[in-house]
């Protein structure tokens, strides 16, 4: 059973109407402010507004404590039915400008002119009579709907300020947003707030920054990563795993150009369906036009199609960690989860038809393996299929069917819950989606599963038959990290930094005490490098062994070998573990044990 | 001491005179043939002309037997100086044009033209006197120097046809170019020709079709590799071991990215110096411009600063698996020995002046580990220094000097013999080639080091050094391998594919005799993979087990494991070596010290 919709519940109501009464605040606050629009979102709620005198974020104490007084002033909201439009337009001047005269209401009039002819116009008064028997209202546009009194908006907090172009259009004039938050308890509004400290403490960006994992410089662009030495080192660890995984499982490893003729993406059709996703073309005149690689799919196919292949060959795994790159608004980019460049775990499976549910249960069930060994246990499965009402999709009605059957039947067999969400699946056939819950509790859309019929029609890609015919291959995408960008900044901020000991990059921190011990403490690293694998560095500066561990503890070393003469005279080493302090001495085959296990 | 250059040896003017024979015989054969130039080359010579009936490969027999004719009519090569540019003129339109016509001089003329002021003017005249008395002369505006008769001219083989246009220019009509060759004695042209089937035979391109390694597709462009599971597994293998060398000597992999803006390659200065082997740009209008990385150090010039650097931090090596693209001529685009995208085994090392001899010793080291471990033990040396004569140098003299000597004492300590090529230097300073001799012969230039004083200076890139001031570091660029793609073009044709057992894509083929042997077969492979990390693949079609062993051998398998009923009984496998054949039953762990050493 699906869970009830946020948008259809109480909270959702509760902070639309905790935007009203921030615009009530402001109206009284910030005489001539123009309202423009005011929606709940995801977290909370923001209302845009075009104010005479700038509003920063020392300013949002003041209004927030003007819509506590407000709030417990009992009003009501009772929603208004305008009579056709010129009475609406009539309201707008007369009701909501508060008498500040016509030209407060400019973006009211044009959301009135923008509401489709036919279509019910609605407004929003938040009513009260004063003690001396004077009534005041607050008229919003609105479709609402709202909950029935302030009095309800008891555990509100304003957030922040920020810069919002009309319309989202950057041709308009750019309006101040005043982001906000809402809930229906204190212990609610306390958990989200913590939550927050937290999750600015896990910021992947700050975190990669101070544990060296990655860098972005301006001479190089926005959002493209350089990679550090020990983000190196983690996404070499990550796609070693991987690759082990997928040699298992028959997968094939392929590698190819980070750039392609443009005829390539217009026979897959890119051209048409991805253009603004993709970088500027490079024209060679009359020659040839290049064009920055978006999707890894079409050259897999290219592959795929180089020889003949017959029934006994499928199913054919391509798999390769292949960094695309896409032309995000330069906004939209963040850190390494949203980034212009990335390296996808991808793999394109070429699969006869009798061959799918076998084919999506190895596919799903690798999923299940990546997300344990990654401590990501907490993941909820989305099915994404087709709209019935939509005319979009390309394929057969019955290969719909059969595919997503077999993606369910895929589920069941795995004892996986998933949850079926109808208008989800790709225009070309449909889409498991894994959602995985972080430490914060934050929902992360990572790796997906996705059938494709469209692909192999465009290609023409075929194989023959056992009745020595040439038939249609299906193919299915999929990548179970999603990227390995994305991957490392939601382990960066799940562990905060701490990463599982075979993903750290660096393992073991060896701590000699004085100059006479790092003789001995080269020797250590030798060993644990070359003949355990262990990645290893020493500290050999001339500091107190305070600070040595400080700062190991403060790059989240898993464990630090500290040698003094002690070690030396017993052939041992002190260990002390990130999470437990000091483990006491021991001997290095014990330590191994231990942390290798 | 340097061996005698190839430009000052009798079979430099032996080809030479040659070519000037070629275009006799072409004259007499071709009426008002027009004559470009005909240089002598590596392996021979050619001839370029503007034939009025087309020449095609299979006149070249009736070509070659008119200049053995005309060799051995003892025609003397004379050398004539012309006095003055008209004196010059009339002898091209009197005398080379053997009473054809003035417009056959078309390219000659254009050639003296060229001819700077000043410099001396000379002429070729192959003479002879015939029976009658007659004089016959065959004059040719050439620098030469000759040899002093045709006579000597005995072992002659005209090779090939293509076009070639006028002064290498697109714009300028297309020519017909003549390829051939001329050896001293009948042994070494012989050897030659065999030399040359070999190499057919050999030729990464084809091998590297038949055994699955890579392919090229039109959709995607000249020049651009798509690398086949078998290929990619050769990468992945090369990678991983260097890697791992790199590891133990203290490298730091990074990763970045494929593009960047153009602001990167202006701060480097490649917009100016190597504009012209770049992909057309990626022009976003008035925003950004971005530029295909052609080259990854400007990247980790990037990542070195993005801290303060002290003399204690340095040496700092980055290394980086990074894929450059260059936008080569497609005539000079060659399978994956020169593709437009490849992928350098680089690595940039900023160290200190005092440890450029260390690092430069340590950089030699690992390259001749990586030499000795690929099995291409003949390698020559060249030390390429500046020119004094040039002044496109950038940087000190001390500095070069300095350099220069680390250099020369690096290879002295390795007891590594080296030639000294001046001019052969980098603008930005001197660097060493190692130049490879392959099974044939054949000379490659592989892996190269080179020191850099140009891109600290023009980055301003510094250290603190132990007196607090800020100190510029030198850089040392080098490549082990070159490109992973030459690499693996080299080693293709150097082991005609029967790669090293490490190195082959797939180690061992398990070929059950029938299908009750197969169940067998797929546990060997789970165990060799899974338990010994051996790439095995099994061929369980119905075919016989002689077809199977043609199969394995053609695609140069290492080792065949043959099961049958007698395996299965006596737990033993059937053991068949690429180069040895049967080698008889063994258990699994014989076979594994075998094959694993």
């Amino acid at each position: 059973m699906a869970a009830q919709r946020y948008e259809d519940s109480y909270l959702y109501r509760l902070r639309h109407s905790a935007a009203h009464l921030m615009a009530q605040a402001l109206t009284e606050l910030y005489p001539g402010i123009k309202l423009a629009i005011g929606p709940p979102i995801e977290n909370g709620f923001y209302y845009d507004v075009d104010s005479p005198t700038p509003i920063r974020e020392e300013d949002l104490p003041k209004i927030e404590q003007r819509m506590k007084e407000l709030a417990k002033l009992d009003q009501r909201i009772l929603c208004i039915s305008a009579d056709g439009r010129e009475a609406a337009r009539r309201t707008i001047l007369e009701e909501t400008t508060l008498g500040q005269g016509e030209e407060v209401a400019e973006y009211k009039l044009q959301l009135l002119e923008a509401i489709p002819e036919g279509e019910s116009i609605t407004f929003y008064d938040q009513q009260r009579t004063d003690r001396d028997g004077v009534k005041h209202r607050f008229i919003d546009l609105c479709r609402g709907p709202h909950v029935d009194s302030t009095k309800e908006i008891k555990h509100v907090r304003l957030m922040s300020v920020a810069g919002a172009y009309w319309r989202g259009d950057v041709k308009n004039k750019q309006l101040t947003r005043i982001y906000g938050t809402a809930f229906e308890t204190k212990e609610e509004l306390e958990q989200y707030l913590h939550n927050l400290e937290e999750a600015k403490k896990r910021d992947h960006r700050i975190l990669g920054k101070e544990l060296g994992l990655f860098m972005f410089s301006p001479r190089v662009g926005t959002g493209l990563t350089l990679w550090l030495p020990k983000g190196a080192v983690l996404r070499d660890t990550l796609i070693e795993f991987l690759r082990t995984e997928q040699l298992k499982r028959g997968y094939l490893p392929v590698v190819t150009p980070h750039l392609a003729s443009i005829r390539l993406y217009e026979k897959s059709g890119h051209i048409m369906t991805y253009r603004d996703k993709m970088f500027p073309f490079m024209e060679d005149g009359e020659r040839e036009t290049y064009v920055l690689k978006p999707m890894n799919c079409p050259f897999h196919i290219e592959i795929y199609q180089s020889q003949m292949r017959s029934y006994r060959d499928l199913p054919i795994r391509y798999a390769e960690f292949g960094t695309v790159y896409r032309y995000e608004q330069s906004g939209e980019v963040a850190g390494i989860l949203r980034a212009r460049g990335f390296t996808q775990d991808d793999a394109h499976l070429f699969v006869r038809p009798d061959q799918l549910l076998d084919e999506f249960i190895g596919v799903v069930n690798l999923m299940k393996v990546v997300l344990d060994k990654l401590g990501l246990q907490d993941f909820r499965v989305r099915l994404g299929t087709k709209d019935p009402a939509s005319t979009k999709y390309v394929g057969h009605d019955d290969n719909w069917q059969a595919a997503t059957q077999a993606i369910e039947q895929a589920c069941k067999s795995l004892s996986l819950e998933y949850e079926v969400s109808p208008g989800d699946a790709a225009f070309y056939g449909p889409k498991l989606d894994l959602m995985i819950k972080d430490a914060l509790g934050r929902e992360w859309q990572m790796g997906t599963v996705q059938v494709d019929y469209n692909l192999p029609e465009r290609f023409e890609i075929e194989y023959i038959g056992e009745d020595s015919k040439p038939h249609r291959p299906v193919m299915i995408h999929r990548a179970p990290f999603g990227s390995i960008e994305r991957m490392i900044g939601l382990l960066t901020e799940q562990y905060a930094g701490a990463f599982p000991f075979w993903l750290s990059p660096v393992q073991v921190a060896v701590l000699p005490i004085a100059d006479r011990h790092v003789e001995k403490a080269n020797e250590l690293l030798a060993t644990l490098r070359d003949e355990h694998h262990v990645r290893t560095e020493v500290d050999d500066r001339r500091e107190t062994l305070g600070k040595k561990i400080r700062e190991s503890q403060l790059h989240k070393v898993p464990y630090m070998l500290i040698l003094g003469d002690r070690d030396l005279e017993q052939g041992t080493v002190g260990v002390r573990s990130r999470e437990k302090g000091d483990l006491g001495a021991m001997k290095l085959e014990e330590f191994l044990a231990l942390a290798l296990g």
